[in-house]
């Protein structure tokens, strides 16, 4: 038995989850054993702000399943994603957002907490708060839950939340099949959520343009610790700029901020994916049979 | 039939319900509809950091079926709550505190998340990650989830996560019974998630004696705008803090800052806190019920 939701429906798919997209470590062999194990069929990830609908049209060409779109408005792509016959999934922080999401026409929509790693809306929502006033908001459409959700428990949460299947990042960075630095995935197994933080610090230091809207949640890191609460001051200094990347020039820094939400506690082994998505389900089902326990009263 | 789990049977209550200690708001009229609804019966809360054994003596007297100790350390209220036959619940916001939970002999430990109402940690953790993480922790203890849970739904997370039931206060602000200031009540029926936020500057702007670890999550309110980041020169200035007193004593802010949390979107109504630990029970049962269907996959 496997549970079943309008999305596992929807996409045909045997378990309710989906591998959110992850530039850098989220590749092709990884897409692939989500898929196997399971879960949603391969997609791509675009960022509103910076992607192009011509950079889109050339991403549908491959024929992926879904398109997400994130951070910005999804208007512009939409049309071409839904002529070329994959899914619209749009991804919101805010309520705002949300509406914006139904009124495109998304056939799904990801309601991200800031407990997710990487990045997301400076000012968040909570995820276990936010996903049932999106699921009601959105009504038909159907929500994932994003942001927190790293072991079985979590994707029965989101489902009894009113989600029908979660996006999960962290826990498939830290899988056989990931792109990321071994580095990074060793600090993901042995991080705790108390070690992560949400700011722009690594944003500026390396010169990233993602907009000063969105922050990141990263585990430690030296930069953080030296330029936390002066982010203005950071960006108006071309010289500790200048240091951060002879920094990572000579290695005292890793080359990438290691991105890993709250949930990175529940992160404590590198899996196969397959299976990753395979016990995942099987434990959110017996964590609702568990927790669905009656009796008399 | 109800939800039956450990902490249900711990204090042969039907649901796996509590009402959060609430200075201001839950007196004894809510208690004890909470109580007949199903719910936790009476209990007393106390600040660890602001509280003396002596009080809490006082407190035991009268009998209460559990004490819960939030917030500082609770080591040298336990042995006293404990010769009197009362449940030691203790609070806690991060996983140091849970461990020293454990430590201390809590009979139910309850996993505070920063979406919740009122005061909690500075840096807090979210209430969807942390919760399975204490659980894990402190098992056999049972653990109750707290924060960002204002419907049956939230319930029914908190159990998937592996709580063994919800700690609510927003929610039971606007009810019949609870105390809080009408204006207060209509704002948390109207009010969004998105304007709640967590800081210090209603707690420096009132000259209340919490200490600056801990940070309280309220509505909207001018000083807030007035005073966001700046809570040292807040602290510093009692010129300041002498308008915040005049502005109150003229009615141009209200007498008390809103505490809620981020599931404040959830409270539509005001209902009888009897019929809505009902309400919520049976939101929650059916919500594991509609998460939990399963089929061949």
């Amino acid at each position: 038995m496997a549970l079943v939701t309008r999305f596992t429906q929807m996409f045909g798919v045997r378990h309710p989850i989906a591998l959110a997209p992850m530039g850098g470590s989220a590749g092709g062999e990884l897409a692939a054993a989500v898929s196997r194990g399971g879960g949603l069929p391969w997609g791509v990830g675009f960022l509103c702000w910076a992607a192009e609908v011509a950079a889109v049209e050339q991403a549908l060409e491959y024929g992926p399943a879904a398109v997400m779109l994130s951070f910005g408005d999804p208007a512009p792509f939409v049309g071409p994603v839904r002529d070329a016959g994959a899914a619209v999934i749009v991804q919101v922080t805010d309520l705002a957002e949300a509406r914006r999401a139904v009124a495109v026409g998304a056939d799904v929509i990801v309601a991200q907490g800031t407990e997710s790693g990487g990045h997301g809306a400076r000012r968040g929502r909570s995820t276990l708060p936010f996903v049932p006033v999106v699921a009601d908001l959105a009504a038909p459409v159907p929500v994932l839950a994003a942001g927190g959700i790293a072991d079985g428990r979590g994707v029965a949460a989101a489902l009894a939340l009113g989600a029908e299947g979660a996006l999960i990042g962290t826990r498939f960075q830290a899988t056989a099949e990931a792109l990321a630095d071994p580095a990074a995935v060793e600090s993901i197994v042995r991080g705790s959520g108390q070690d992560t933080e949400r700011n722009s610090v690594l944003d500026i230091a390396r010169e990233s343009p993602w907009p000063r809207t969105y922050t990141a949640r990263t585990l430690g890191h030296p930069y953080l610790d030296r330029w936390r609460g002066r982010e203005a001051e950071l960006a108006a200094d071309p010289g500790a700029r200048a240091e951060y990347r002879a920094d990572v020039a000579r290695g005292a820094v890793p080359a990438l901020p290691v991105w890993a939400g709250e949930a990175v506690d529940l992160v404590t082994d590198v899996p196969r994916a397959a299976d990753l998505v395979g016990a995942l389900a099987a434990q959110a089902e017996e964590a609702l049979g568990r927790a669905g326990r009656t009796g008399k009263g």
